[in-house]
C-alpha cells in the first residue's frame, strides 16, 4: 500500500489522544507496511510490529528484541517506588514479553533520561536492582545510554531467543476456537498493591510486603513460558494491560472471541480479604500483573498443567468471532457487563467497569 | 569489585549534573561489571558499557546492538527540525553507531512518548522520515513501543552484525601510538546546519538546504565502516560529540594521546565562507557530523584511501599517553588552547573553545 492510498483511508488529521494508543499503532503498523522496502531483514522477519516481542530468523535460532518504556508521573511516582525496585520493574516489563513469545531472554540495553538533579545514589540504586533481576535469568545488561530530560524516562531494550529448532513463538494471533484459555499464578496483586500504595493504607506487613513486591518487583515468567512453547502452546501474551485488555489484543490478532468465567479467576486470598468489594475488577482489569495469559487445546492444556510447577487457571474458552470480544460470564452463564480494559494511556478517562 | 568496596571508593553522594555524563557512564559500568553473575550471555559479550555499541558472539556471526534517545527542547525543538527530518534523525544516529563497529543494521525498536495533544499526521511523518532511511539500508522497523510523556522522547534501539568470520567489530579501545588518524567526509557542517537554523539566518538556497541536511537528515557512513572493518582497521568511533570530544574517548578507552593538526581539518568551502570565523570551532568540537573518525597504520590508511569512496582527510596522529589526551597544533606544530568539547549533557556549562 502507498503512502498516499493509507492518507486515503486512514483518518490522520486527529490528535494522539484522540486516536488512542492502539489506534496509532495500529496506524503506524500500516504506514510503515506500506512504505518500507522488500529487503534481506524484511524477509527475515516473523513478527514486525503489533506483538509482545519482534522475531525474525537469526544464524542459528529464531531471535526475539523487544522494547518498553517507564516515563515518571505516568507509569511511576518516585515517592511511591524505591529506585531499587524501579531498576526490577524496567527489567521485569521487558523481559516479560520475551517470556510471551516463549524465548529466554539474553541482553538488555538501558536507555535514562534524567534531570540534573537526579541523585548518583539513586541511580546505582536502579542499576543494583536491574542486576538482581538480571542475574537471575543470566541477562547480561549491554550498554545504553545516558540523557537529559525534564522528567525520568527510563526505556530498555531486551534481547532474547527461542530454544534451538523451534520456528515460531507463541504469538497473540495463534488461538483458534475450542483453545481453552488459562493464566499463570494469580490476577489483581498488582493492581491491589498500586491501590494501597496510592491511599497509603495501613495493612499488616506480610501483606503489605506482598502487594508491593507483586506491583515493584514482578516476576517474569520466563521459565513457563520456556515450557508453555515446548509443550506445544502457540499463543500467549503477558499480562499488562489487564486480563480483559490483554485477552481483548490475542482475540483482535486470532479473530475470535473469549468467554471469561468470573467465577474460575484466580484471586489471592489476601486481596479478596483486602478489597472484598473490587477483588474481582482488580483481577479483570487491573494490569501489570506480568503472568502469562495462554489458549492451546485441551489436550495440550492437560500437559501444561502436569509440567508447570506455578498455578495455572483455566478461565475460559476461545469461541468464533461474534460482536464483543471478550465476555465475562458470571457462576450461572449470564454476561457481567463491563468496560473496554486495558491502559489506553492517550484516551482522557479509562472506562471504569461497572459490576 | 563487590558494590561495598564500588561504594568505598566511589564519590556517588553526588548531583547527577556534578559527576556529568561520562562521569555516571563509568559509575554504572562499575557497579553493572561488580555485581552481575556469570552467565552465558555475560560470557559471550564482547563489548559491553562504553563503546558505540554493544557486541557479542551470535550463533554465526558477531551481533551488535544499539540504543540512543532524542529528547525535546534538549537535542531537538520541533520548530527547528520537521517531524520526517526528525524520524529519519532519530534512526541515523544509531545506525551511525552500528557503521562506527563496522557492522550493517538489521532492526529498528521505536519507543516514542508523546503528549496527548501530539498530531497523528506528526507520527505518520516521523515514521515516513524513518522508513525512508531504514530503505536506503535494509533496515526493517520490527517493532516498538509507544506511551505518554510530557515531553517527546524517542529513544531507538538497533541491532546489526559483522561480516561472517569477522571476530571483533571496530573499537574505541584499539588505537596505537604510530596510527595515523583520518576521518570520513568533512567536519563542521552539521553545527553550522543548528547555527544557521538557531539564528534564522538567511543563505542562498543550496546552502541553505546543504546546512540543513547535514543537520537533520546526516546519513550514516555504513559502506565505509564496513570497507574499514575489512580492511583491516581496527579503531573507530563516530563524532557525535565533535571531533576532539570523539577522539578523547578514543583516547581514554585506548590509553593513548592525540594530536590534531588543525591544517588539515576537511572543512567544507562553503562552511569557511559563511563562518570565517568560526569554522574551525565547528569542525573541532561541533558535534552531530556522524563521520567516521578512525586510526590505522599508515599502510593501512593507505589501503583505506585507496577503497572508499568518499574523502578520506588524515588529520593527525596517535602518540603515547601524555597529560593531555587531544592536542590540536597548528601549521607550525604550536599546541592551540581547546576546551574538552563534547555533549556532557549535565555540565551546567560547556568549556568554549579559545582558538
Amino acid at each position: 500500500m502507498r503512502f498516499t492510498e493509507i492518507s486515503a483511508i486512514m483518518p490522520i488529521n486527529m490528535k494522539v489522544s484522540e486516536l488512542g494508543e492502539f489506534g496509532l499503532i495500529g496506524l503506524i503498523e500500516r504506514v510503515v507496511a506500506g512504505l518500507e522496502k522488500a529487503s534481506l531483514a524484511q524477509r527475515r522477519l516473523k513478527v514486525g510490529i503489533g506483538d509482545d516481542c519482534a522475531a525474525w530468523s537469526g544464524d542459528g535460532s529464531i531471535e526475539l528484541a523487544t522494547t518498553d518504556t517507564l516515563v515518571q508521573d505516568v507509569h511511576f511516582h518516585t515517592g511511591m517506588i524505591g529506585w531499587r525496585e524501579l531498576g526490577w520493574k524496567s527489567l521485569a516489563v521487558n523481559i516479560s514479553d520475551i517470556a510471551a513469545m516463549g524465548g529466554w531472554p539474553t541482553y538488555a540495553l538501558v536507555s535514562l533520561s534524567l534531570p540534573g538533579s537526579a541523585e548518583a545514589n539513586d541511580i546505582v540504586d536502579f542499576y543494583r536492582g536491574m542486576v538482581s533481576l538480571g542475574n537471575r535469568f543470566g541477562v547480561a545488561i549491554a550498554g545504553g545510554n545516558i540523557t537529559q530530560s525534564p522528567v525520568v524516562v527510563i526505556t530498555l531494550a531486551v534481547m532474547g531467543k527461542l530454544g534451538r529448532g523451534l520456528k515460531t513463538p507463541l504469538l497473540r494471533s495463534a488461538a483458534v476456537p475450542g483453545d481453552l484459555i488459562a493464566v499463570t499464578g494469580s490476577l489483581g496483586l498488582s493492581s491491589g498493591g498500586l491501590r494501597m500504595i496510592v491511599t497509603g493504607m495501613g495493612l499488616d506487613i506480610s501483606t503489605a510486603r506482598l502487594f508491593r513486591r507483586k506491583h515493584n518487583m514482578p516476576i517474569p515468567r520466563v521459565t513457563e513460558g520456556l515450557v508453555l512453547r515446548q509443550t506445544g502452546v502457540m499463543c500467549a501474551i503477558d499480562i499488562s494491560d489487564g486480563l480483559v485488555g490483554d485477552l481483548a489484543h490475542v482475540c483482535q490478532k486470532s479473530g475470535v472471541s473469549a468467554v471469561v468465567r468470573l467465577e474460575k479467576l484466580p484471586v489471592h486470598s489476601r486481596l479478596r480479604s483486602v478489597f472484598p468489594a473490587d477483588y474481582l475488577d482488580m483481577a479483570l482489569y487491573g494490569g501489570e500483573d506480568y503472568e502469562l495469559l495462554f489458549t492451546a487445546k485441551p489436550r495440550v492444556m492437560l500437559l501444561v498443567k502436569r509440567k508447570l510447577k506455578c498455578p495455572v487457571t483455566i478461565i475460559g474458552e476461545v469461541v468464533p468471532k461474534h460482536r464483543d470480544m471478550v465476555t465475562v460470564v458470571d457462576a450461572s452463564g449470564k454476561p457481567v457487563p463491563y468496560g473496554l480494559g486495558g491502559w489506553e494511556h492517550f484516551k482522557v478517562s479509562a472506562v471504569i467497569p461497572k459490576s
